[in-house]
């Protein structure tokens, strides 16, 4: 079933990975990562906010609001408050409802399982603002190296590799704040191994976002059993009947225990700067150049062929959304509302856009090409005007991209722009200028009240 | 990838499933339906009762205590109480901890996962009896036809069957309480899909009976959710990418949609008389006659043959166990201590009973031999005394089979063993009569408070 039964003897892969976790030093961490590390909270946070007030959120609060224990965490942008547990799923939720959170460059959105458990953990506690840097770092270092000893496969296979990888991170994250030691931390990632769920069939619902809010819950009552003495297994990730060669056709433990502390997987991480599926991206980025450069509005236009991954075509092609967050999986709207409002931010894959007229008439005139040699973040698009002349452009990377990250001040405007009518502006700048000073915050608790609303 | 997608056109199961429950009604349960209901009820109440002290219990108590909601239901057996979806968690850990609840005759610990969830619901909703009864047979029905959709080759693979299929059968139970309607239930069940979760890996350890436990908070959270407009799949089960063709081999959707209403798969429930896996309960009846027929105590036996399914080696071939729990696992332990002590309930498994000298130097003179002809519950077993005699015995369907049920009055009796300790006699006597009179019973939370400890 596994690659490595047929080869060289199984590594204790959660063993190894555990003690890693157990014995890391935040004093070790790179200046280069713990920058990423204040990036990637800023983003993450603008999700949250952004999303705060979805029909999601709002179903989830109304769902499971009754069973919620004492205010222990905010529940972001938002007035009400809950247990640490349940503040986790809720701002998890919200921060992947709008698809705008970060990706790693390979896989898995890595900050929608890890932070919001970190986050609500260390708000309870009034840890440190080092204390989120170093638990947020290495869960997400645990999640990337355990979602990639199967991917791609696992992912192929139909799984969520988002849930179903997010749950090892915020399991390790929160045991590194719990103290865990090498022993405890195998109980907690076995715990968060037998419950690794998350399935693809739920993408374009509700459902999706759910995934890695529940991870982080999970996440973080794995490891606050453990840390009581509830065992596991202590092979969880690698034995014949543990995650890995159950819910994968390929499994290669060596990716989860080669080069641990030598390099950081949240360098691969790269932020969003359209509100849909990053596949996407690149030739979202190429029609708005071309919108730019020749003063495109849509109805001069006869019709747009958009080269794409394949993935675009299995992610993104619902031809006729009805709602926003179909929008998001649409490439058709999304090129469609480039063209006609010059933007692909949240606004425009809210349901009205979806519903826009015009956007809805070009959405008809947009067709893919399928080509399997493109890079993820690679594509092609070709407008063909009603008087006969013909605009192309080839983007190599999408903005967002390693090679083409968005800056700091981006990121920033990003926040504000996700944060506006949920924040007051002088509440989002002092947001936006306590995570790039996380690393001295004294207490957590202090950022998480910034992100209250006005009352 | 499954059986069906070359034949037929997939059938809606999810859609056909979820009109199944919602539309059923009371009063079209058959006699032997409810008093089976009240059988299982009786068991199930017990095998809590039995394993509320267990450690695993006091860790998850310890562990998640500070995240308790309101105190909307009992912890059976204990002075504690929590929110509706905590209780059903330790509930669910605790009916199964020990091993001994009961195990539907192909596949499936039925009711640990759904009665936690159903007695929870309806204590805080002050139900009827007669809800409770319902919903736990539509529950239990919704679990085994998903879960038998998938077996064995989910089994197989290395999934636990119990927190896999469970989580369909609490999202059912508590979605019917809650009154949804079809729709609401296919969101529903797509949002337990997508939290289907489980490894046979965590075997052997506490994991084990987190399953349950799980899987009875997360279906009830699935249908509380879905009742607030949550949206998930509504094809969570037979899609390309849901949990039929993502987590197994063969998946069969007809097994979901044949019969429903016709046929109650609660009837085909059996309970344990002793307290270890079904596996070894024939050769544990036939190690037991033996020793009342022979006198046998330990010392005259040279060796123990036991002939065994092929299941037994893979379920309970620990030969050194070191505690109770791992003796659970033990054929080996299994029948040595029922030459030793004369019985196999829940004191024989205990650590002490485990450490015995006498049991552990007569485990030693255990062999099992592998006959995959074997039914599940067929074993034999052939002693060999140091005087030369040979005794054997061939048991074809072990007590406790629906062939050689247990009685109402075995079951009687294997309550007040279990409960003995917790409750006071005179409680336990009124528990046994609330639950053969469990359809009279106006408010379910009254029985809950005959399972509160004295003060």
């Amino acid at each position: 079933m596994s690659q490595a039964t047929a080869g060289a003897p199984m590594p204790e892969a959660t063993r190894i990975l555990s003690r890693y976790v157990a014995e890391a030093r935040p004093e070790d961490l790179p200046a280069a990562v713990r920058h990423e590390a204040a990036r990637g909270l800023l983003n993450w946070l603008g999700c949250a906010l952004g999303g705060s007030r979805h029909p999601s959120v709002d179903a989830a609060l109304a769902g499971l609001g009754p069973f919620f224990g004492p205010a222990q965490a905010r529940i972001l942008g938002r007035a009400e408050q809950a247990d640490v547990l349940h503040a986790a799923l809720i701002n998890g939720i919200a921060s992947h409802v709008l698809d705008y959170d970060d990706t790693h460059a390979r896989a898995i959105h890595p900050s929608a399982p890890v932070l919001p458990a970190v986050l609500a953990y260390c708000q309870w506690k009034g840890l440190s603002g080092m204390d989120l840097v170093h638990a947020y770092v290495l869960g997400v270092e645990v999640e990337e190296r355990v979602g990639l000893s199967v991917f791609p496969e696992h992912y192929d296979r139909g799984w969520h590799i988002t849930g179903t990888a997010g749950v090892f991170g915020a399991a390790a994250a929160v045991g590194k704040l719990l103290g865990l030691d090498t022993r405890h931390m195998c109980w907690a990632l076995g715990l968060a191994a037998t419950q690794s769920a998350g399935l693809r069939e739920m993408f374009g619902g509700m459902a999706k976002s759910f995934h890695p809010g529940r991870a982080a819950q999970n996440g973080a009552g794995a490891a606050l059993l453990a840390a009581q003495g509830f065992t596991s297994s202590e092979r969880g990730i690698e034995a014949p009947r543990g995650f890995g060669q159950v819910m994968s056709s390929k499994f290669d433990p060596t990716v989860i225990t080669t080069g641990l502390g030598e390099r950081y997987e949240l360098l691969q991480n790269m932020y969003k700067p359209f509100a849909c599926g990053l596949v996407v991206h690149a030739v979202i980025d190429a029609t708005l150049q071309l919108r730019r450069e020749f003063g495109l509005r849509g109805p001069e236009i006869r019709r747009i062929t958009a080269t794409v991954t394949p993935l675009v075509q299995e992610l993104t092609s619902k031809p006729a959304p009805q709602d926003g967050l179909e929008g998001k999986f649409s490439v058709f709207h999304a090129l469609a509302v480039a063209i006609v409002q010059g933007a692909a931010g949240e606004p425009q894959f809210s349901t009205a856009a979806v519903r826009d007229p015009a956007v809805v008439a070009l959405r008809g005139k947009v067709v893919t090409v399928i080509d399997p040699t493109l890079h993820k973040l690679e594509g092609k698009v070709r407008i063909e005007l009603e008087d006969g002349r013909v605009l192309e452009r080839h983007v190599q990377r999408a903005l967002g991209s390693l090679e083409h990250p968005m800056s700091d001040a981006d990121l920033e405007e990003k926040f504000r722009s996700l944060a506006d009518g949920v924040l007051q502006p002088a509440q989002a700048d002092a947001v936006i200028a306590a995570c790039w000073n996380i690393e001295q915050l004294d207490n957590v608790a202090t950022l998480a009240e910034l992100t209250a609303p006005q009352r």
